[in-house]
């Protein structure tokens, strides 16, 4: 689906990739060893590729375009770089994360280095409101993750709580590469405003597909399966299972019972390998899975109505088929 | 000396101290905590200070200089926080450093947080050139850090690795500075370059000038004696003092004697805290810290040449002193 997608914009794309692989070069032995471990898998261009058809709906793929699509993956890698450290993952996208073939302390410098490397390209985009979405990115992104580990000493199940950490460590990334893409590409304010509704939208769905990846076990997404509840995650599906639990147990809400005290020892990162499958096993029966996947479909439903007043038709196609290839992907 | 200089300049030192104040704010209860907690103390503001007065050889302080300089102590900060985690460090400007008072975690993200406000303020400046020197300044920032990293694997002791990393990790930081301000102040190119190069030198001294302290033991600049050495790191002091043992080696100059050999276990942190003392002691008796004086007074020499063709006299007599101060400091 995303390939018939990309096949339409597929010179587009040669130009970035040469933008992006230009761009992270270093002469320091360790930084380019580390990037070259990064850019070694070219990765699906899902970010670029909204970008890219964002401008379309404005009418020109620049190269501002593309230094603005460069510059938004670059920080994205920088902040993934940095949540592998904050995270102790030793594994990304399927191969070794920079923290484990390297260390926590290469990883750290080598994600501030490709954060500069971002904001050049951003700088060439020449246009001061891209650098500021930019900034107001990086503070989400940080603030996010922040909240997320904060979230490992709550006591409560929000679900509030769970899209907060979505919005800000994946929507508002989707949303400022639409906000790029049709602003440089030249779209008018509306235009501009409605494409970042929708990829905020999409954004969250990919988190939240991402979210139920982790417990179902036909799928698979290069990570190990309950990634998230190793790490001492809650994501949308078991916090559906927990509340409902609660919930039946009335008159006193506020009594955990037997998976609540489980669910705050996965928290705590007490939990054992069988604890947490247990949890899991908790999570599917319980429709945790079947409700996540309705919320994200909501969602989508909501996205795909805001394309009905594109300019240009063939983008709106596009992306819908973005979408649909967001919502029902298998990696 | 420094606060005599800044007496000169404390309307604009008010105004940039409530835009970094005011920046530096975060609902997120870490984050907030975390960024109050760095910055209680109001620092000397060395580097803003700098900033201001280039911007008056230009004619005006306005507020985009004064963005500028907060967007460059904010990168600086930032920097700062992320060398505290990769160092290990427990302390810096005599209190616990971020990754001490929570953990290294929390001091990545917060590290990354502040680098996001340093383009906000940034983006203020309206000034693309601007937004790209900052660009830089952070590549040059987390590559010299590497490449401090990589030395302490290193087996030789380069005199030309040390003025490597000390120009990637300060002196750029100094010559964006005088950059920003000038430029943003309105100078003419042929004194842009030249502040900027005056500034280039200052930051080495001033480097220069913290590595002798490490050494000196009738000095105290917040930080625990033979810090450096702790943390695996020869400076120009004792890389001198080496190369000046190991030239008199003849005819066998590969040949590491019993200090060789001390400083290679200093690098791989496998040296006691009596062996560092034995390390310190020979430099001093070697004329290391003479030597790294003497070097530091030759470039501050330099740099007073490039003052002379200055338009205002009262800006290069405050620059004068500026360097004096960088280079007398006991603190």
């Amino acid at each position: 689906m995303l390939e018939e997608i990309q096949k339409t914009i597929a010179p587009e794309l040669e130009r970035y990739k040469a933008i992006f692989r230009s761009a992270l070069q270093a002469d320091n032995e360790l930084l380019a060893a580390a990037l070259t471990h990064l850019t070694r898998k070219p990765g699906k261009m899902i970010r670029p590729t909204l970008v890219i058809l964002c401008a379309r709906e404005g009418g020109a793929v620049t190269d501002e375009v593309l230094h603005a699509a460069a510059g938004l993956e670059m920080l994205h890698t920088a902040s993934l770089v940095h949540d592998d450290v904050v995270d102790e993952s030793a594994m990304r996208r399927g191969q070794r994360s920079v923290n484990a073939l390297f260390d926590n302390k290469a990883a750290v410098l080598v994600g501030d280095f490709i954060t500069s490397k971002a904001l050049t390209e951003v700088a060439l985009t020449r246009r001061l409101e891209i650098v500021d979405s930019m900034a107001r990115l990086g503070q989400m992104l940080a603030d996010g993750e922040i909240q997320q580990l904060n979230n490992t000493h709550s006591t409560v199940f929000s679900e509030q709580a769970y899209y907060e950490v979505i919005t800000k460590k994946t929507a508002v990334l989707f949303e400022t590469c639409a906000y790029a893409g049709a602003l440089l590409g030249g779209a008018d304010a509306a235009t501009i405003q409605r494409l970042q509704r929708f990829a905020h939208l999409v954004g969250l769905c990919f988190q939240m597909r991402d979210d139920i990846f982790d417990f179902d076990e036909s799928l698979n997404v290069g990570k190990p399966k309950g990634n998230d509840l190793q790490e001492g995650k809650l994501t949308l599906p078991v916090l559906y299972a927990l509340n409902q639990e609660l919930s039946s147990l009335n008159p006193q809400p506020s009594a955990l019972n037997h998976f609540g005290r489980l669910a705050l020892r996965v928290r705590a990162l007490e939990a054992s390998r069988l604890e947490i499958q247990e949890l899991v096993d908790f999570t599917i029966q319980s429709g945790g899975i079947a409700y996540a996947e309705s919320e994200m479909q909501r969602l989508a439903n909501e996205a795909r109505t805001l394309l009905s007043d594109l300019r240009d038709p063939a983008v709106a196609h596009a992306l819908s088929l973005y979408l649909d290839f967001v919502i029902k992907r298998t990696l």
